[in-house]
């Protein structure tokens, strides 16, 4: 044989296939591993032009004139498009959310409102061009009065940021969510009440892959190959943009390299791209650097939070108000729904008798701030469970004992109307006091010695209205069985590196009883795949994984009715197990299931199996105190983080020794997928806590790369132990719930909770690097988190 | 505006969209024109590998060595693989009709039998250096006897080719037909009986698109984008050669310039690139040079007729043997079928009482010969309509008249058991007669003046068994509607250049009265898209056709069953018409499809529509005198074609005046498709009948390039005119028959002949080359013509 004919570069691997122990390599990983995996980076045309955005130096400022003249005139440039040559039919937004807060120009017409804002695009022949040109386009501005703090923004007589009258100035989202008993009752009759005010500063999502697009002009049609979260929602905002039909805008998701919350806006850049593919009739290329990601997307809400709290004398939570403050940049896109859901997670993980809840999204001329990892969950879990805390503290009442007398159960109504199904949260707060050593640990602290607690709730598979369609699915799923008992998988849902798509291909295998290369999945692309609603708010593995589920039960009951006959069963007693089906009553009928399809085919005279199902969660399905509310999921996921960490006083350095992470992700369908995602979550929880800061002036990111802005490394990581599964959801497909949202949530509260410990400063703003800290410690003004 | 900006390069023309006159600009259209659309030798990637195959100089010969030690220093090259070095699971063969004729080593090990022969593989990382590996591989041969002649090849002590005792040497495939009745007393009670030989000639598909194939392996799975006709098959039989499960081999069918029957089979060089992207880690392309297209792919059949034919005194056809010899080169594949085909044509168009045929396809050390544009029907109908024209003149009756006698007609049951329906062909005489001038012309006819006649039939989906699964549907489709009322096609039909996309996607928007953007066609993916069988037999409209039309059908039946009880009416009284759902009675009931989904969609929970349709043609409903016969096809199409020449009688040139065709194809479903068929035929009928010639010596082919094989270009083009749509089919698609193959085969012997008639020869070879001619009139000997 030949040196080399034995040897395959890489062989499929035993487990790839199922195991019993829900442990999958992820059908994407070797493309990934080996750089064979199309990013939208990678997708090359022969002609492809490379686009740039022209974006506003400063803000606010208004666009007094622009002149191409110049830039036009260098040789390779292709199109230039100006607010003034270029017609846009619609506001950009998140149609997901908030069809009403579409609120950005395509690009801006008279008024710039962010460093950043889309002025100008250009298409050239390549990068180099594309930038001489941008920099020869000539805009005169003039400077006009920006607000920076939106505390500032809502005074009177500040300048207006992006208001249409649509209610207090520059307040462009209020929630309020009041429930309950008496709340004036619950504080008067408290034992202990405290009032505490906290904040939480500015991060990107610093996902590795930049956004990025490319476009092409063919046949009457947009393609667009776009890194994001919700293809079919671009779909959506890019036809209105472009004044087209839905069926001539096709989005592809490509592979994605982290979203995180910050691929779900429709951007400018996709549309420009678009556009301009349809000038020029040439594919354009447009990948954001860096520095655009973090000043031109969006960004984490800064939040600022006043909580009172009354508790009663055993500790436990009677009532909470709040008022959160989120600084939302010029313009609203998933940053409306971020407001909304800033009271929501109040709500977790504590039972409450009553609430009077009060968040405001107000507009700055900072950089915009939208969807991050929880959306607003670790800013308001950062400050609630500081807050409980300090009052266990206060009381003097063990931080785990303390938790547990509020902590949700199973059965448990929040005051908002969330209904808690399976909950483990008290199992979650056992474990990481136990496996973090808490017990033993307490009484013995060393100086600078600390160990903190933090618990979350968060939703699974959130169940908004989607566009005009309340009542339409979230997710719907197809999967065909050919005559060789292969299954093609077709499903919409959004991979974007948390390795979803290797969950539904698992779910289908197990439910069809295959091998996991007997499923081929083909996902996101708004041509090919049926609707989904998007990667956010911890939907795809309940959403879309149910509706995978149910297709594959759809399939199998239509091959069942076939095969049950002949057998001469009822086809309830047939399954499908290990690549056969089964009688589970008599152990002699079986058959292998391309055999069962070849005569599924015959007698259907042809037909080839095709399963569908569909997943949409109703919000109107809850009640508290006898009035219908609004249950924003099917399930909640709950999680403790727990921290052991050493602070050096002298240098105000933190060394964490242990992060135990006990998260009820109901069952795990993929062990390492959900262990990623739980030490991801650390990862960017540390990051969160420690590392990473936006440093603004007057809207200006001044740290907009990796070496000024500091994500921690592999180095950084602390010692890690994740435990996981806990409470199997009724409802969960296989039993599962999130396990990558709602874990970024405990990070910082635990880290800073173990600091306060450790330092006996009651730290309430993030980051907590060292100088924050040791400055604290030594008496001194912390000013550094810009408002 | 800009000045680009109110211009795009391409607006999506208005009649892309239903015109109600069947008139479509092809979906893939610009694609084509602008050079965007992908054919396999598009398809790059980044780290892609060159493979060349090492091919046989000679044959037949032994291979005593071979010696790869100086290639495989050769900087670049990446992989070599020799028949001992890498092991095949399976002989490679074109697995739809006769899977026992899988007689062709992937790489021979021991007798390379025809030139051109697959001896080694290299891939390497550009063309030259793979072209220098190849040179640098030492191959010894022993050469051994062969035979060229088929008649040679069948006599006692001729050399075995490819003989594993499978009947008579040399014969690989023996073909009789026998039916009617007692043919000797027809030939005995005959007014007129005849006996004759005719020879066709050896020519090649000469597709524009030389074959291609671009393999990678990835995740244990091989993808291969190939130049294909029959995706679905090459997975059958790749899978096999490779020893992986079918599941483990994706076949995608690109854009493919062309095929004519020549990307029928299964062939080594892509089961090379597939092995040796999976020992390289890296893609490997394979596009095979024009003269490995002609040496080593496959040609037209030569066959050699002899044709006894028994005549009433009005001139009436009763009874017909024939005795046909195919050349087949050493190895089976589709040339096994064509054999069987050989005497299925004597069958058209006219009515017998009696046949006995019978033909055998004889291995020779030729090049391979398969299937083309016809399968044998060019050949066949060559011959068998000089016969008709030869008895015309004998007889004295009048050429068109003496068809018409013997014309098959609607309802007519061949001896064979082919069970004409929808027939036109008398139709097809009287306009081609009319149209031509033949009436005014006949009896004026100039020196050297003549007009030729030639009539034909052809099956309409041929119905033969699929793979193991007879009772499978050769083709499947599905069709999804999302709440949109946007129509995904998912189609494994295979588009060769003919335009088959287009009307696949036709069919449903008629059906689903959509409009054709609102239809998303994804086609010839053997992971993606539900089983087809290929494209060959004039499958694609009437099968596929059928299947798309079909699973439309089922797509409104689910969604009129939702919307009628809305409406309080009866599915049945529901249609969709111009992109809404209307009632057939009560004209105010009618709601735009994307409302009726949207409504269906809430109804059924969230789920899409899936349509799910199939065809399959049973060969087993035909009788013939009370006994079972085999029915080929669901419908055959008829055609006449018709030629005016004048022959320069001193140079042997023809100048041909005009071509009139007339074609029964049921129905046109796209008018421009058709018509580009039949001119399409009537260029390639000009190229088999006057231009195209084979020449070999030794079977190595003298003329394997487009400088010494003479294509007809568009500046050799008869003035043409085209008849067509005549008897709509009932089991047609929307009436619909054949256009594409059966048209090719009228169009030499009608040239044929004319130039009989204008130089008073009967001329009874291909081709009718001036110098063929020429010789003729001066009473030469022709020996040109290769045995």
């Amino acid at each position: 044989m030949h040196k080399d004919c034995d040897k395959t570069y890489f062989k499929k691997p035993e487990f790839y296939r199922l195991t019993g122990e829900n442990n999958y390599v992820r059908i994407d990983a070797e493309d990934k591993v080996t750089g064979h995996g199309q990013y939208v980076g990678d997708i090359m045309f022969p002609d492809m032009l490379t686009g740039k955005m022209l974006r506003a130096p400063f803000a606010p400022a208004r666009i007094v004139s622009i002149d191409i003249s110049e830039a036009e005139k260098l040789p390779g440039v292709k199109c230039i498009l100006t607010p003034f040559n270029c017609e846009w039919k619609h506001k950009v937004g998140n149609g997901e959310f908030a069809k009403e807060f579409a609120d950005k120009e395509v690009l801006c017409t008279e008024i710039v409102r962010q460093v950043g804002d889309d002025v100008c695009a250009v298409a050239a022949i390549d990068e180099e061009t594309a930038q001489m040109a941008i920099d020869l386009i000539k805009v005169e501005y003039e400077k006009l009065p920006g607000v920076y703090d939106p505390f500032e923004a809502m005074e009177e007589g500040a300048p207006e940021v992006n208001w249409e009258g649509k209610g207090l100035r520059n307040i462009g989202m209020q929630s309020h969510m009041c429930a309950g008993t008496d709340i004036d009752e619950e504080f008067g009759n408290a034992a202990y009440v405290q009032h505490r005010d906290y904040s939480a500063h500015r991060m990107v999502h610093a996902a590795m892959e930049p956004h990025g697009a490319v476009a092409t002009y063919r046949n009457g049609e947009y393609t667009i190959w776009m890194s994001t979260q919700m293809a079919y929602v671009d779909q959506f905002w890019y036809a209105r943009c472009l004044g087209v039909p839905e069926n001539h805008v096709r989005v592809i998701k490509p592979l994605v390299g982290g979203g995180f919350g910050g691929k779900l806006d429709s951007y400018s850049f996709g549309l420009c791209a678009a556009r301009m593919a349809q000038i020029t009739g040439r594919p354009v290329r447009m990948i954001l650097t860096r520095e655009e990601v973090f000043q031109s997307t969006r960004n984490r809400h800064p939040i600022y939070m006043h909580i009172d709290t009354a508790f009663a004398a055993d500790g436990e939570m009677l009532a909470k108000k709040c008022y959160h403050v989120l600084d939302g940049g010029p313009y609203g896109g998933s940053g409306v729904a971020a407001c909304a859901q800033a009271t929501l997670w109040a709500n977790f993980p504590y039972k409450l008798r009553s609430v009077d809840f009060t968040a405001r999204r107000v507009y700055t001329n900072n950089p915009s701030a939208g969807a991050m990892r929880g959306y607003t969950a670790c800013q308001v879990h950062f400050a609630h469970d500081l807050n409980m805390q300090y009052a266990a503290d206060q009381m003097g009442i063990d931080p785990v004992e303390f938790r547990k007398r509020s902590a949700a159960e199973p059965g448990y109504v929040a005051p908002a109307g969330l209904t808690i199904t399976s909950c483990a949260y008290k199992e979650t707060l056992d474990t990481a006091a136990k496996e973090i050593g808490w017990y033993e640990k307490k009484d013995n602290m060393a100086e600078g010695e600390g160990i903190g607690f933090a618990g979350t709730g968060f939703v699974s598979g959130t169940g908004f209205a989607v566009l005009e369609a309340p009542n339409q699915s979230s997710a719907c799923v197809t999967v065909r069985l050919n005559k060789r008992g292969m299954a093609t998988l077709y499903i919409g849902s959004h991979d974007i590196g948390q390795g979803s798509d290797t969950v539904m291909t698992a779910i289908v295998a197990e439910e069809l009883g295959l091998p996991m290369d007997m499923v081929k999945t083909f996902m996101s692309d708004t041509y090919l795949t049926p609707w989904d609603s998007g990667s956010y708010g911890s939907r795809v593995t309940f959403l879309a994984g149910n509706a995978a589920r149910r297709a594959a039960v759809d399939a199998k009951r239509q091959l069942f009715e076939v095969i049950a006959p002949m057998w001469g069963v009822m086809p309830e007693t047939l399954e499908c197990l290990e690549g056969k089906v089964i009688s589970k009553e008599k152990a002699e009928l079986q058959m292998p299931i391309g055999d069962a399809m070849f005569k599924y085919m015959t007698v259907k005279g042809g037909d080839e199996l095709v399963g569908i199902g569909s997943y949409y969660h109703r919000t109107d399905n809850s009640q508290y105190n006898g009035e219908n509310t609004t249950n924003y999921a099917p399930a909640y996921s709950f999680s403790t983080g727990a921290a052991h960490v050493h602070v050096d006083k002298e240098t105000g350095v933190i060394d964490i020794d242990e992060f135990v992470f006990a998260h009820d992700c109901g069952r795990a369908l993929n062990r390492r997928a959900v262990e990623g995602q739980l030490e991801g979550s650390i990862g960017m929880g540390l990051g969160y806590a420690i590392y990473e800061h936006n440093i603004t002036k007057e809207g200006k990111i001044l740290n907009p790369n990796f070496r000024d802005y500091r994500l921690p490394t592999a180095l950084d990581m602390p010692k890690m132990r994740t435990f996981y599964d806990f409470a199997p959801d009724a409802e969960g497909p296989l039993g599962a719930k999130e396990a990558g949202e709602g874990s970024a949530a405990p990070v910082a509260p635990a880290l800073a909770n173990a600091v306060n410990m450790a330092t006996g400063v009651y730290f309430t703003e993030l980051p907590l690097d060292p100088e924050h800290i040791w400055r604290a410690l030594n008496g001194m003004k912390d000013d550094r988190n810009s408002k």
